[in-house]
């Protein structure tokens, strides 16, 4: 998902530029650069940068481990839990079916990063599910996976920030009444960093997810060392009441199928433990050269930690009897009884949440980055594909962070609610890019590719099984609002698609040039003679040589004072007067224009009228907005255009001293620099 | 209050007439008649009615006695109960103060009602406070009195729809639940049938009036008798704690003066028993010819009604020791005593409810009246100027309404709650009136004109006595809310006004005439060539002859294929590309334009921007808006006007059609008809 797409100019942002940028220099008084809201977004997300500051920093073997395995790495903190969740509906001694179900999920995991190491090697570039399906199964998978991945990129949010927020209220207990808080407010942290956009990071971002590791590492090898020499007893198991799981269930299907059924939903949650597994296939090229093969040996790298850490944290829960309970999670369970409760306990407590907190970053990342592709191919609205003012696609931020916010509060920010919500869209996504690869070489058929078209083939059959365990096992539990949203997603960028291609198809340039023979009337309402009048009138003349003035008499008998005023003052425009009998300004407007355009009189009706501009806000209270409702009046009618001519009240520049006689006839200004005309 | 004021033509409402009316014919898919909201309004209010229909139904003495007097004499409905209200506090003795204090109030009465006379047959088309303060006393006066005015009319709704609600849960007390909700929906029918209009109604509207007459005399006589004639013992004694006033009270003060300022502040809790006694002096106007004359009769009428009425609840209350609770209201208490529960009980009931609406559809009719004299004024929005559809002044009845609903709903529908609010702005009035009649007789000068000053002279200094006993005596129960509320009032009319006189010196017509030698170039902002930008550049080849193309070049190196692409297109307007290193279109724009004007190369700048109007609502969202964003940016300066080009998508007609060449070619109307002009 990496390729580089520019932001297409039609939708480039409207934001205006710093006001002390160093190259354009910055206009006085100009009204843009001075209001509130642009300075307190200046504050928040800092001064916009120019394009030219847009390079890839490309990132050493070291550093991409960090910055793009936190997603997959950091699934350590949740993923065993799932597990235990499941099983301890069953018993305490079904509680040892997690090293089996654990070592699973890794073998599958092998698999696909082995299968994923080809498509490092195919698409250098970078080969996101939506990329390799689109381009290789057609445009309907490549749907699927767009619509997978986007729900999958909101749960990592929602999920990684939910997860973070319970490694810090398992270390601090009291803080667990404000989990949904502490939750939005990470999110807010994270969107607020994103929009200013995080260009020098890489290296900063290593750090918590090597203290992560080495921290972990020490846990598992001293929980080992201590287990296997029998240094201490396992811990009381938690109290039955306190099983979150125990509320789910009410089992009364037959033991040896209900068995079945809870060990594969355990496997399916499990699961959980193998997202972000792309993330580096996705990010190949922002690898230093020779970027593949830096990228598969890092993938190597992150499978083989992730296994460590996944099996290590199964087989220590198990043996020391740990139960998931609603106050503590899994894993700070282990580290409490390993550690203490002294700095290591805390230290892995925090880098925990640091390395979740990255995870969801990764999706702050991705998420922006595929709306930007499926806005560029039409699928999704084209404010998604430009680049903010840092740079950053701020529209995809902003709409990603919103949503994973309100997931959040939907689910109380609860992790064990939203995990089943996870991962299907992984799946779907592993085995539909997979199912890619495997046409991708028979497509090439160079040496070799039949070994690898099984390869892939393997993966892509057995991601598709796992998807369908994940659906029909956790449907109830959550699963079904995936299988609801995803085909409605898929529907939503068809009709956008479908809107775009007819708009694209109607708006496409037929060859014509405008050479035209026009017959252009403007009309101007008037009600009294004034100075804005006076502003309308002269633009009127200005743009043509049919002008008519339009009186409306909303209340009979006043249209004859008017005639004597407008006869008096002899500026050739005729005055053309229409009885409102229901005091309607706008019905009789819109009827005498009718008249014009449908009688063949004229070809392109203008409609100009003043509109009153206050100084203060409230003051726009005191002023009808009749220039908005003729506007909206018009706005289906074809071939009349409506033109509002501000007039500022209390300000020293505005449109009427242009039109100030005196000031006219002392113009010295070359005459001949274009059309003059005189209407008098 | 009822000079007749027509509606300024400036604002006239835009709302769009009937689409099927019988004078002017309705125009086929003119977009306007059929949105649903219109369709929905019509189902509500009605169809449009023309101005001729506006013609004045003259009253009867005994239909005004009717629809005028309502509001004083429903008073009597809670007017009682506010003295007793107060005098609880001291003892059950106490509770003899009642008639007392009631007589006091009938003597104001009848000076006031007297006072009023003679302002009934000085101002003969209605006098109202404002009105007569305004014109004998001077601005600021008027503006107190208008102050006050609009206060009291809004506490009338909330009070009398309160006290209305109120006499219906006291028959039905499980509604009592519900006092919110049941006076919100009264305001919200009372708001519809007013926005419909009410013209045929004097005769309707004097049955509530009148049964609510017969069956207070009714209950009066039958009580006096039965009182009189020893035929029933007095009621228990409500219990205690179930009395309102217990938990307002922790008197503390010497006895003396607690004992005087406590009857004091009964008095001035009784004085509301006088509320809308102005109102038929208002209405002279709509009285039958001699009108003064009918005025005078009916004003005599209403207070001899009111003052019985008042005195014998009064008295029965103290005979039969009703004292006030929360869930009965006085009048409910004595009618249910006297009546038993019955047909003549329930009877009464809804009569008291009935009348109290009327009471507040009488404000239904001032406030708006009023406030559409203030904005003919210059001191209200001209948006309550305007008559609307049915000739109703439908923006001051929607406002008065949500104000009364907004106060209701934080009263908690209370009538002892608002009451200490309500009767200082009525009392303000009388005594501005009053002192406005004696410089008014002191102008006029003729036969008797002392006697008559002197007469008005002690009525406005008894009713200044009785403001000011107001507000000192039930300051701290909520009358302070009025008196910081008045000023704000007074100082938000004033700079309304001040705004108005500014605008209009500002937009005084000074007498130029549109006689100019203007440049005028035209700026279109290009980024692709489409229908929408042939459409753009072909209307601004129809105003001027000076158009430039402009590219915003956002991604660097994108203009040299544009450059191609538009002089292959030879349409002799010339393409000027500028970059935007920050990837804004605005930006450059505003600087381009500001090049051009501030150059002095150009006089007037007309940006004229193709604007996108999808099919559909949604569809918005997937166009930028980016006509709206440069209209913006161009708002304030001088010299600058921005024209939308409408484009609509998937539509039968649009702006294009009108700019197909071959069509043009086949066009074989008039060439004579006016300008045709060849660009190309």
């Amino acid at each position: 998902m990496s390729t580089h797409v520019p932001a297409a100019p039609a939708d480039a942002p409207l934001e205006e530029p710093p006001s002390s940028s160093p190259s354009p220099s910055p206009i006085e008084g100009d009204g843009l650069g001075s209001r509130p809201f642009t300075r307190f977004k200046r504050l928040l997300v800092g001064r916009p940068l120019p394009s030219d500051r847009l390079e890839h920093e490309r990132l050493s073997k070291k550093t991409a481990l960090a910055v793009l395995s936190s997603d997959a790495i950091s699934s350590v903190a949740y993923a065993t839990e799932q597990i235990l969740l499941v099983l301890a509906v069953l018993s305490s001694a079904a509680l040892g079916y997690v090293v089996p179900i654990s070592a699973v999920i890794v073998g599958l995991l092998v698999l696909v990063a082995l299968s994923y190491r080809q498509t490092v090697f195919a698409y250098p570039n970078g080969g996101g599910s939506y990329t390799v399906a689109k381009d290789n199964l057609g445009t309907m998978p490549g749907l699927v996976a767009a619509a997978a991945l986007l729900t999958d990129y909101i749960l990592t949010v929602a999920v990684s920030i939910s997860g973070g927020v319970a490694a810090i209220t398992s270390a601090y207990p009291a803080l667990a009444a404000h989990t949904v808080l502490l939750c939005i407010a990470s999110i807010v942290v994270l969107t607020l960093v994103n929009l200013r956009g995080v260009r020098e990071s890489g290296a900063v971002f290593s750090v918590p997810t090597y203290v992560f590791i080495v921290l972990m590492l020490a846990l598992i090898g001293v929980g080992f060392v201590r287990a296997l020499g029998g240094l201490d007893a396992a811990p009381a198991v938690a109290p039955r009441v306190d099983v979150l799981s125990a509320r789910q269930h009410g089992t009364s299907w037959p033991a040896g199928f209900a068995l079945t059924f809870l060990l594969l939903r355990a496997f399916a949650e499990g699961c959980v433990a193998m997202t972000g597994t792309e993330a580096i296939s996705n990010g190949v090229g922002a690898f230093k050269t020779p970027s593949s093969k830096n990228a598969a040996t890092t993938l190597g790298w992150m499978a083989a930690i992730l296994a460590t850490f996944f099996l290590g944290t199964s087989w220590l829960a198990q043996h020391y009897h740990v139960m998931p309970t609603t106050t503590e999670t899994v894993l700070s369970q282990l580290n409490r009884h390993i550690f203490g409760t002294g700095a290591l306990y805390f230290g892995l407590q925090y880098a925990t949440f640091a390395v979740l907190v990255l995870a969801a970053n990764t999706a702050f990342a991705d998420f922006p980055r595929l709306s930007s592709i499926l806005a560029n191919d039409g699928y999704m609205p084209r404010q998604f594909a430009a680049r903010g003012d840092r740079l950053a696609f701020s529209n995809g931020i902003v709409a990603l962070s919103l949503v994973a916010m309100l997931l959040v509060w939907l689910f109380h920010g609860d992790t064990s609610a939203l995990i089943p919500l996870y991962a299907i869209g992984v799946f779907v996504c592993f085995s539909l890019s997979q199912a890619g690869m495997v046409v991708h070489w028979r497509r090439l058929r160079d040496a070799g590719w039949s070994r690898r078209a099984w390869l892939n083939g393997l993966g892509a059959v057995a991601t598709a099984i796992v998807a369908i365990i994940q659906v029909t096992t956790k449907f109830t539990h959550g699963a079904w609002i995936v299988v609801l949203i995803i085909p409605l997603i898929i529907l939503l960028l068809r009709a956008i698609h479908k809107h775009y291609a007819h708009f694209a198809e109607e708006v496409r340039f037929r060859g014509q040039s405008p050479l035209m023979f026009l017959h252009h009337t403007v009309v101007v309402p008037v009600n009294r003679i004034t100075q804005a009048t006076s502003a309308a009138l002269v633009y009127a003349t200005a743009i043509s040589e049919d002008v008519r003035a339009l009186y409306v008499e909303t209340t009979p008998g006043d249209a004859a004072s008017m005639r004597t005023e407008w006869d008096s003052w002899e500026i050739d425009v005729p005055l053309e007067i229409v009885p409102s009998p229901y005091r309607s300004v706008l019905r009789p407007l819109v009827r005498y224009v009718d008249g014009l355009t449908s009688s063949g009189a004229t070809d392109l009706v203008s409609i100009v009228v003043p509109e009153i501009v206050p100084r203060r806000w409230w003051e726009h209270l005191l002023h009808n907005k009749t220039a908005l409702f003729i506007r909206t009046a018009f706005l289906l009618r074809p071939n009349v255009i409506v033109i509002a001519v501000p007039f500022h009240v209390g300000r020293a520049h505005r449109l009427r001293d242009l039109f100030d006689y005196d000031e006219m006839l002392d113009d010295d200004r070359s005459p001949g620099a274009g059309e003059r005309r005189r209407i008098a």
